[in-house]
């Protein structure tokens, strides 16, 4: 199973997260063998890193875990290969630049179809790999294109979750949908299903969240393959699974959170 | 001074390079102190590395100076900061994605005016950071959005070469235009004007070419910064400065030249 890890915090801090020890989540003899890859933001523009094997095997890894660029948001995939071949073009987050933002995307699950579903046409923005996740970000894109109009102007924070909200309604229509979504200001997190390690079962939940202050000095956030540098500090962690004892709560089935430096900030759920 | 090394060679290969030696030809006191970036093609994607900040306190440029990604095309920079601040959106190489290749540029050279200029007027393509290089890409990537209609059919080295001569001869009229651009198949070079460390003077050559073959399966290449692995290979190396004995050729002012997996395969030489 793929894993996403999502951060949004308030002040600018060094993340240090194993990836070996989030791929542990997924099971006792699971690795992140197929690929693995983390952005983390800097202003409007993302430092990219991605490796199309395996995180076990790499220098690059353990350099990220205790040299990595600071930032207020960051989404992390470790890949498992489902469509597409092992190589860098599939291994994800992705990325492209829009309205002079570089926005960031990472997805679990599988959407079979997504290539030749009219709800997900491509035109300025194309897939470099094969894999059907890139395919669905490249159609998002399409959609922020038409609210993302300019550089000097953003959309509203209520314009962006509805169009992520409806984008996400559409995709649960293909298949497992969990993903997160950043455009550099605000980190928008879909939950949907997902293979429970318990039950087998592909079902709720998709995606947990944590929402965390650390209020003095000498308080660190420290979660299984995450921590973050001690101070006070507001944060918002997403994970596949929870990866510590916390109150993780699990996203409802379709439900959206938009979240920026360190807070929800609005938040779509589902009515059933 | 920006220092600018292009490669292009006929099999895969690890490039073993160091931005160190690379700077310290701007001259003796030099350091790549304002930004660095390397992008390395493996297949239509690129893995991209870049930071805002000295290439000799950094763990990453160790890193890939021993362990880089094998690659046959390789773009690397070395940013001495002009205009914009030292941040990561303004530290190149800069990637654009076009109908599903990563695009990739590299610029020397000082381009005042160029965001009010109606030749290099934007659209599709909007800078993050706020360098006159990266404003150069975006617009070059709006003329080739014309020329790359679709995924599936790519125009011909020709055609391709024709555009980037007629943009480099508007850019000329800004400002020294030295510039490497990559589609993922062909890798354009530009030369046009440098400052001189022996006159002082901003005059050509902008960049130097090497094309070199080794014959056999001891026969490795070694230039000062670059180290290519042995065997039998096919290279092109483009860069601000020669960095061997051996003959690099100067390129003409306003010279552009196509490479491909290691040979010179067109190219446009100015008539005077």
């Amino acid at each position: 199973m793929c894993e996403l890890l999502g951060i949004s915090s308030r002040r600018l801090t060094r993340l240090t997260f194993s990836l070996e020890a989030l791929a542990a989540h997924s099971g006792p003899l699971s690795t992140a063998r197929d690929g693995w890859g983390a952005g983390f933001y800097q202003g409007r523009d993302v430092a990219l890193f991605r490796e199309p094997g395996a995180a076990s095997d790499s220098a690059m890894v353990r350099l990220l875990e205790t040299q990595g660029p600071d930032t207020t948001l960051a989404i992390s995939h470790i890949r498992h290969a489902t469509l597409g071949e092992v190589k860098l073009a599939n291994t994800q987050p992705f990325v492209r630049e829009l309205v002079g933002r570089t926005h960031l995307f990472a997805h679990n699950g599988h959407l079979p179809g997504i290539s030749h579903s009219e709800k997900f046409c491509l035109d300025r923005f194309n897939p470099v790999g094969e894999a059907d996740s890139e395919h669905a970000f490249c159609a998002l894109m399409e959609r922020m294109k038409i609210l993302w109009q300019s550089p000097s102007a953003s959309p509203s924070v209520e314009e962006r979750l509805a169009l992520v909200t409806a984008y996400a309604a559409d995709l649960r229509q293909l298949g497992p949908a969990n993903f997160l979504y950043a455009d550099g200001d605000v980190l928008f997190a879909h939950g949907h299903r997902r293979m429970q390690s318990v039950t087998g079962k592909i079902e709720p939940p998709g995606l947990f969240m944590l929402v965390r202050q650390c209020c003095c000095e000498s308080d660190a956030f420290e979660a299984e393959g995450v921590s973050i540098a001690p101070g006070y500090q507001e944060v918002v962690l997403l994970a596949s699974v929870p990866l510590s004892n916390e109150s993780w709560r699990p996203l409802q089935e379709g439900e959206v959170v938009a979240i920026s430096i360190g807070k929800v900030v609005d938040k779509h759920q589902p009515t059933h």
